[in-house]
């Protein structure tokens, strides 16, 4: 396969950024500095990289704003300030993406009442079913399954393996990775009498009593529904709702092996890093960002504007704003004194219980004792 | 699609529960009171949603026991006294579940000599390995696989992609969600010298050299026996045993992403909430609930009856009876105690450090300190 | 189905072990002392389990060196030294394995330019893209997808549905359990204006003001490369890199629902237990071994030969040869000393606050509190 080659000027301009030099030079690919070739674009986008340019052999690279591409032993360069923003277009300009056929394979099973919209590339062993609407552009990769009357918008990428569950709704521009489930069953059973779990909310811990109990299912009546610009890691999954839907705010986008319990609402513009997990029917707002393995018990809501440092576990209400950290999560400046202290609590400990048997052994036994 | 509509006095015999008022009043789904339509039935099972019946439009609701559905503007209603049993109820009768067409769909693959029970509805993408038996009534959606001599009982339904591998046994009623993976090899590796993980087990902490090593696989010989009435969330993975099965009592539940490693024996009516892992070896007793992200280290008892707060991490036995919480879990009110301890801890040591201070400056160099 | 029977004289030979008694007795199976029966080997490998082969009906087992197997009323033994070692050895000798029809089966949809080892075993369902490579030896079950320009070495097993992305290399004889993502897309995004986790990572806990913020994807260039005689767990994903690839060293074991991020390098021969998360950028060290639910945060270095614990939560860069526990994850030793004075905290800081109080009340209010 050879990859397409891109001149320095289209990529400055896909990205919107100046190029200077030799900017019709093409190039096939993005590289780090000290293994770049001479087809190759450097990435060097701060001033730490100009070592790896020289150790190189890139002919153009994207450079900072300030550096001087001829100094650095560049034919062209492309002028950037932040880096990571830039690194989109370049990624964009570059990425080949996955290669899905256009047009319906042959070996895939089309309900025919569903309505698939034009330019659609479907691959093998894909399942749609009755009712179901796709928007138009959609690119559906192989053992791809789409149950009755799920909808989802323009543009859709879904990757090997999805499950759409029935009755979902999905906005525009959905990207699903490989094997991730919308709208499996929530985890919902009632006991006929009063469960363990339920006695121990109400008495804070203590038990009563044991006896047998069993479970029984609370099937799952509500749906899912995802915004426009939604992006979903492998393997996550996406409960569907008790009786209202499931929601997942336009713009959020969920890392891999992220759990979504039912009837959790998620804003917009979040970020659920990887392993995350939220209980049933907790509530995260807009931009709020969990970090991986975090933890959110049901029925709790997280405000908007939440940072939440990695494997926090989050037990109760967290207001708008706050910058949150540990188990049970609290405010990090909080936690990170918490650990400073618990570094040396062996040896504080040590050191007070000398000072208070020094102190009680002095002292006579008085009458403040009797 | 029309969904199925229901009278009052249906629902509520399916439930069994009074009915009153206009009882062949018919209804097409059950709603939140607030947003409730005039064909929907409102679920408004506590006194603090007769505001939400004012503000919808229902007709018909599910009302608790000792209100009056006349005063609440209600035309028909059904009382209840246990709202999510009540509940159960309800969305069973609702439920469309998923649409899966009954017979053998024929792009499936089904060995000649698996045995299929009568009223079988079998997917698209289906492959059924030798010497399989299903019981009757299974429910198999597209993209399943099941593998050679697994043994599955009746009124099975395995949902879109679910992976049951080889000589796996399943009783009867057993749901799993997608992407679920029964039977896949344990993880069990051994090197030919004593490992670090051994050298620190054996004399806690310390590593007296480094060397090489590489990891032998032990194949998983055992199988995974699951008992009748078990329910297993979205991507779930329970691996077979090592020589004995890996086992999974009668009326358990497990969530989505819940890790069960080899040789693990869980009891019956157990509840394990979403992503917990429970390490090989390791034994759970009958209706113990562990909350989601509850991690048990291996070769560890946990008895009956233990609830586990979300997060706990088990690294020692537990008693049956006990709650449980934190990392590592301790009993839950001694938990309490520390987090309330800890939030005050940076305080607490810096007054006591200027105790300590103030009393040994005070204290002149005597002969107690030479 | 009558699986292969095996002589004691042909199980110790494949083991490298001593025989001893009638060697040319047939056994059929592997099975713990207790429940052993007449056509079983009893695995007792430890003076403990003498009892167990008393009260089972085994014939021949594989015993301790320095037992006995007349005393201990067997017919036939393999005397063995290190148990686990011996186990891998039996279990590879009774392991069926699973069944993948020779050849490529009808219902697969293979890209003419793809190259395909000799004796391939390729199951139904399976997708295999252009420009994809398979070494000779390859069993692929079914519903697998391969994507284009994929290389993957001799002797591969991969299981059901599991999933290897677009442009990933991987060595020989690779296992991957069902469900296994390689090269879905990093979580990789920015916003065009300084994101609030930037902000924290700035200022240190302190946020200026919240506003609309979007997210930008940044698609992954990199790849995914993956040395010889790796094995991962069921449904774990690795993501691909952003420009370089992401990679895990030969001879590393991944087990189920383990998350590897983009451009992580993972080295030799490592271990990581059930559910361990590994976010973007870090490095993990050869022959370490990171316990079950185990999360490293982006950007850490963890070094060669590190061991840690169940649930540990790593912040910060790990020397190599640390033995480590606890979130935050410090040297297990010291968090054992702070997990034992934590248990005893409350009552140790009521004790102190006594103590502070008897002392401060003693003191008359003098000039000092002014």
């Amino acid at each position: 396969m050879t990859p397409n080659s891109l001149t320095i000027a289209e990529i400055a301009a896909a990205i919107g950024a100046r190029a200077a030099g030799k900017t019709d030079l093409r190039v096939l690919r993005a590289a780090e500095p000290h293994t770049a070739g001479p087809e190759d674009l450097a990435l060097a986008m701060d001033p730490k990289y100009a070592g790896g340019l020289e150790q190189g052999q890139a002919r153009a690279a994207v450079i900072w704003d300030g550096a001087d591409h001829r100094t650095l032993g560049l034919e062209a360069a492309i002028y950037i300030s932040r880096p990571r923003l830039a690194m989109a277009g370049i990624a964009r300009a570059f990425d080949p993406g996955p290669e899905i056929a256009p047009g319906i394979h042959p070996m895939s099973v089309i309900d025919p009442s569903a309505e698939i919209g034009e330019g659609a590339a479907i691959g093998p062993f894909v399942t749609i079913g009755a009712g179901v609407k796709i928007g138009p552009g959609a690119r559906i990769a192989s053992h791809v399954s789409i149950a009755e009357y799920a909808v989802i918008g323009a543009d859709a990428l879904l990757l090997q393996g999805v499950r759409i569950c029935h009755r979902v709704t999905i906005g525009d521009r959905f990207i699903a990775h490989p094997g991730v489930v919308i709208g499996a069953d929530g985890f919902s059973f009632v006991t006929p009498e009063k469960s363990g779990v339920e006695q121990i909310r109400d008495s804070l811990g203590e038990r009563k009593d044991f006896r047998e109990q069993t479970w029984t299912r609370i099937a799952s009546l509500g749906g899912v529904e995802i915004g426009d610009d939604v992006e979903i890691g492998a393997n996550s999954c996406v409960d569907r709702g008790s009786v209202r839907a499931t929601r997942i705010g336009a713009g959020s986008k969920l890392d891999n092996m992220v759990h979504v319990g039912h009837n959790v609402q998620v804003g917009r513009d979040c970020l659920l890093c990887g392993q995350v997990g939220i209980a049933g029917s907790s509530t995260i707002g807009d931009r709020t960002v969990l970090g991986g393995q975090c933890g959110v018990s049901d029925n709790i809501s997280v405000g908007a504007d939440v940072i939440a440092g990695g494997a926090s576990k989050i037990f109760t209400n967290v207001p708008a704003g706050r910058v949150i950290l540990g188990s049970p999560a609290v405010k990090m400046e909080t936690q990170i004194e918490i650990n400073k202290s618990l570094r040396r609590l062996p040896r504080f400990m040590a050191k007070m219980e000398a000072l208070h048997k020094s102190l009680t052994a002095k002292a006579p036994e008085g009458p403040e004792q009797a």
